[in-house]
């Protein structure tokens, strides 16, 4: 086992700015782009990392905490951005994005000692019986899915122009 | 064909801030993990980059420009910064690939006009005939390939951690 929380922090608390500094003011063809029918531009990304800030990780936390394996966790809509349209600029997306996040981290912070609470466990609609530290593992490794995903969708647009270097980028070679 | 200068630029000028304000005082575990032997961990990453700023872009822009057609690029090795490892701080190697970036983007606004120099050729040692807006175009995508390859190798030191969830996370299907 890698993980421990104040490492895991440290990515979590990075991501919102990261985006912040390479995604805001970029022109509409960077942020619109997409993979093909079905797949979500850049914006939508950002949309739905509001979402799971919103509906995710902090219910499933609170109700490792609160209800452990006795009860499922809360359902969580992986596409309620694309049915509910939110509106606002992609710079103020972001920002929302940032300040949920750094809310959740602030609460995060308050209600989970490292010492005790890690092996509580709650009920997966799915998987059944998870870990608070798989919950917290998950909250990284689902940033990092997320940024891989905005510098893929954004490779797509050149996929054509690179010419004949396109089969020594990696990137280009992952859908 | 998607390229224009002026939304590479974008691109180009945002990555060194990004991947300072994501990397620049991680803890050890996060910059030093790897993919498994002959892998590059974050900190050969950055390492990697400020090599083809200092070695590659440059040099053949103004191989393309000077000499055209006629000569091969000037030759490139990119695994420079493993045989002779370069020395201080993430933050330092950061601090260094932003300015050797910087330097060079002041560089191509003097000596690139894309009304007339975009479609000027060069001669790539493997490939052959090159255009401008292709090398332009993969600088782009060099740096989506690298960021996308940071946030894979650090989702690497999460992969047993993340319990169950392993398959809703496609960066951990990546390699």
């Amino acid at each position: 086992m890698n993980f421990n929380l104040k490492e895991a922090v440290e990515i979590l608390e990075r991501t919102p700015q990261t985006l912040e500094v390479f995604c805001a003011g970029l022109s509409e063809g960077w942020l619109a782009g997409h993979e093909g029918a079905g797949t979500w531009n850049v914006t939508e990304v950002i949309e739905h990392l509001i979402e799971a800030e919103k509906s995710n990780w902090m219910p499933r936390l609170e109700s490792i905490l609160k209800e452990g394996e006795g009860k499922p966790f809360p359902p969580f809509d992986r596409f309620a951005h694309i049915h509910d349209k939110p509106q606002g600029s992609i710079g103020q997306k972001l920002h929302l994005f940032k300040s949920e996040r750094m809310r959740n981290l602030d609460r995060l912070k308050e209600l989970v000692d490292p010492s005790r609470h890690l092996e509580l466990a709650g009920l997966h609609p799915e998987f059944g019986v998870v870990k608070l530290r798989e919950l917290l593992s998950t909250w990284v490794v689902h940033d990092f899915t997320h940024m891989a995903q905005i510098v893929r969708v954004m490779a797509e647009r050149y996929r054509a122009d690179v010419g004949p270097w396109s089969d020594y980028l990696g990137i280009l070679k992952r859908k």
